[in-house]
């Protein structure tokens, strides 16, 4: 150790039997060797752990350090009972690293008190990304998108790649795309270049962004919380800057969750308001292509791009309306900032609605898209559920027992409920919760949690109608307000996201 | 700010003028605040700067820091004039970052003796990689080299990418490959994985490692140092464990400088014994086909795979030759470290060497050298020389003058240097520096390390011998030792390299 002045007593030795314990993954020694309290902090790429509690949870699950040795350490002595120490690290696995250490002694000797950890990133988080590249295609180069950078879901066809939908076998059997999915083209026409192909839930079907196979993106705004999904890869990468539009798909929810979750800005589309050739679907009566970005007027430049022109004839009004019951669905911090997310600064109207089947529809939206997801995957399934890590496995493993009567039947049902879904949004424009909460933390069980939110983010996906999701804060963390509004109205969301984002002076 | 303790006074105030000098990128004010003397410290990815000379001499280069604003911050009081703070910041371009300080109060006020700044990692590090994927290829998943990961200069042909040869004109008038490069091909069939397309210096024509459009990548062994190259990304990549083979090329040293200036293991091999099908060439007379690894099994693992099997006509001695004259050529330090690293604890035979003609001889292989890099890419090149950085671009300016009347005579010459080393190596092993000198300090003027180099480079190329390195220390740098010996002798060579990494007990 090189130090400026004396080192404290019993110092080297506290510090060697902890770099013993992270080695040895000893965790009641690194537990002892952190300070008690809520006061101790811990940081690392993933975010600040604050508090010793947080930190030995982290500890207890992560399953040890990196190898590593010392290549240099440095002690900045403060007093006989302070120091700060300083070293740095060379991995096993390669790179180097820095660690960050304030010791004190109290009455259990030394201890840390803060620590700041840092290692070489990998060549790309596979978390996040399957390929990417500077670019991994490069756009026209010219265009309303020039400089923008594309985050492509793993389920739209990349010409010269595979296409992975979130699972290793589909990605095996996939062959080589010819040619880009419409979204793709129009994209990189516009002038966009595609920074890589992100990461899906599996087949699109699930909502946390926790891939059994890759792993759970960072969500950066939430550490330690799930990112949302299935659009949780592209949205991760926009949260982080790795591309400024994430494109995605929402079929129940899959651009709105991630985008509430993460603070981000997303639109689901009028179902069928653009094309979903070479994308990979999950039930084609409510699969709708979407995108992500960190401001609203990214949002609304890509809609310029992708969506059709504005139709006069499907014009509306701006009046806002909030419905009591909606609001009841998510928890209380969010429903408070959704109401005051009302774009421009208006007023809204608040309505009372007959919701009195919101469970009959929901579960005829999941009666048909389970249907129909068997109908798109259950010839390559067949024979090898066992491919699919186990939540997603299970929906395909129920959707295989839907039979055609009970399709048949809900479809009835959700034809009723888009009829009336659109009737009570009629020209104006719903304010909703995207999600029924914030972020859950990775490893809590998040059943009770997506059905909650799939009574809200149903009604968008039954009636095939545009929904903009745009970020609140709701207890520290992001949470996210949607705008839905009649079929077409895509450019008028995406215009009152943008006044939200900046309110007229 | 949260804190357990009181904040001490002056502190919030100076801490809130360290944030604004950073955003303003007052160079003044924040050396001002960093702690004067040689223990102050600063540490990020890039590596730990020692002393606030080192700190003042990175903020006066770095052209300030990335935008962002504090989402936490936590104070830890230690006394009345130190405390240590941690701030949570979230970027601009996206991503959260964190900031640990200690600040100390001393006659000129606050000032900070430590920090440690972490922000998010890119998609991908452009300066290593142009293109990277959970793999971009993926291998037989089957052989001796399952498991292993390859990063590939950007030289090789990788079906369906295009090669780059680290020029964006090239690239982009680049078709993409239908089919593997032979080397490519041969290490996918062994179950090696590509990871990606890694950098290379700009048509493999220089030994630095510092590609004026893509950046200089990262020396993580010698931090703020040139990587060393051509094969630059592939040996970074290699380093940062991003893959565990770097596949190179080496003409005049473009594997062995950057294994010595990275402290990495790597060999060029003999002449024409590895096929250059797929690859873009520099001077076919000396281009040959190489690669790296962090340890000499794995070298050795790539050569059962790439190389012909040994030719028993071919057999050797493991006699280790000593050369006074080559070590002079090399910085003391490393001429010392070279004599220490005789193949298994051997006795080296220290001979004098007929090297009068050195100069002449290295005159002619770079006479050869331009003459083929302007038949190989001449035609391209005419009329666009300004798309090569100044330092190629003026090598490709002088190749375009070297009259094919300069080049037959410079054959003749390099022809003489061919027998007479060959003759001089015989049936033993030459252990000379990879290199003249540890890696150069990036933006220092490496013409005379260049020369110097060559000298000790030229030698290997100009009798199409194989060439081993492996790392040595030199005043706590890495640095390279070489072994050279007869054509076809390569295995050998990696087997003296595995038993210099592991002596026999």
């Amino acid at each position: 150790m090189s130090a400026p002045t004396p080192v404290p007593a019993g110092l080297v030795e506290a510090f060697r039997d902890y770099e013993r314990a992270l080695m040895e993954d000893d965790v009641p020694a690194l537990d002892r060797l952190f300070a008690p309290g809520p006061t101790t902090l811990r940081g690392d790429a993933q975010g600040l752990l604050v508090g010793h509690e947080a930190i030995s949870a982290f500890r207890g699950s992560r399953g040890g350090a990196p190898r590593r040795r010392l290549v240099q350490t440095h002690v900045q002595t403060i007093d006989e009972d302070h120091a700060l120490v300083v070293a740095v690290t060379e991995l096993e696995r390669g790179g180097r690293g820095q660690q960050t250490q304030l010791w004190a002694r109290g009455p259990d000797g030394w201890q840390v008190t803060a620590a700041h950890v840092s290692v070489p990133a990998p060549a790309l988080d596979t978390r996040v990304w399957r390929v990417v590249g500077d670019p991994l295609v490069p756009g026209s180069g010219d265009g309303p998108l020039a400089g923008q950078s594309v985050a492509v879901k793993d389920l739209y066809a990349v010409a010269g790649h595979r296409t992975g939908a979130g699972n290793p076998a589909w990605l095996a059997t996939s062959p080589t795309a010819g040619e880009h999915a419409h979204a793709v083209a129009r994209l990189l026409e516009a002038g966009a270049d595609v920074r890589g192909i992100a990461r899906t839930d599996e087949l699109a079907w699930s909502l946390a962004g926790a891939n059994h196979h890759t792993g759970t993106p960072p969500n950066p705004r939430a550490p330690y919380r799930l990112p949302g999904g299935s659009s949780s890869g592209s949205a991760t990468a926009v949260s982080l800057g790795h591309a400024t539009i994430g494109l995605g798909t929402d079929t129940g929810g899959s651009i709105r969750v991630p985008a509430a979750y993460q603070g981000l800005f997303g639109i689901r589309t009028t179902h069928s308001a653009v094309p979903v050739d070479g994308l990979v679907p999950l039930a084609p009566s409510y699969d709708a292509v979407g995108w992500l970005a960190r401001d609203a007027a990214t949002l609304a430049a890509v809609g310029e791009v992708l969506l059709p022109p504005a139709d006069e004839d499907r014009a509306g009004t701006d009046e806002v309306v909030l419905v009591p019951q909606l609001l009841r669905l998510a928890e209380p911090a969010v429903a408070a900032a959704v109401r005051t997310a009302v774009p421009g600064g208006r007023r809204a109207t608040v309505e009372q609605w007959p919701l009195g089947d919101l469970d009959r529809w929901l579960d005829a939206f999941r009666t048909v898209q389970a249907w129909e997801a068997w109908q798109s995957h259950g010839a390559w399934l067949e024979g090898r559920l066992d491919v699919l890590g186990p939540d997603v496995r299970g929906r395909f493993e129920h959707a295989r027992t839907v039979t055609d009567g009970q399709a048949d039947a809900a479809r009835a049902v959700a034809r009723g409920a888009r009829a009336a879904v659109r009737s009570l949004v009629g020209r104006r424009v719903l304010l909703l919760p995207a999600a029924s909460s914030v972020a859950p933390r990775v490893g809590d069980d998040v059943a009770a949690t997506r059905e909650a939110t799939l009574r809200l983010t149903c009604l968008a996906g039954l009636a095939g109608l545009p929904a903009v999701t745009m970020p609140v804060q709701a207890g520290g963390l992001p949470a996210g307000a949607c705008l839905v509004a009649a079929a077409g109205r895509d450019q008028d969301l995406l215009r009152l996201a943008a006044e939200t984002q900046a309110p007229r002076p």
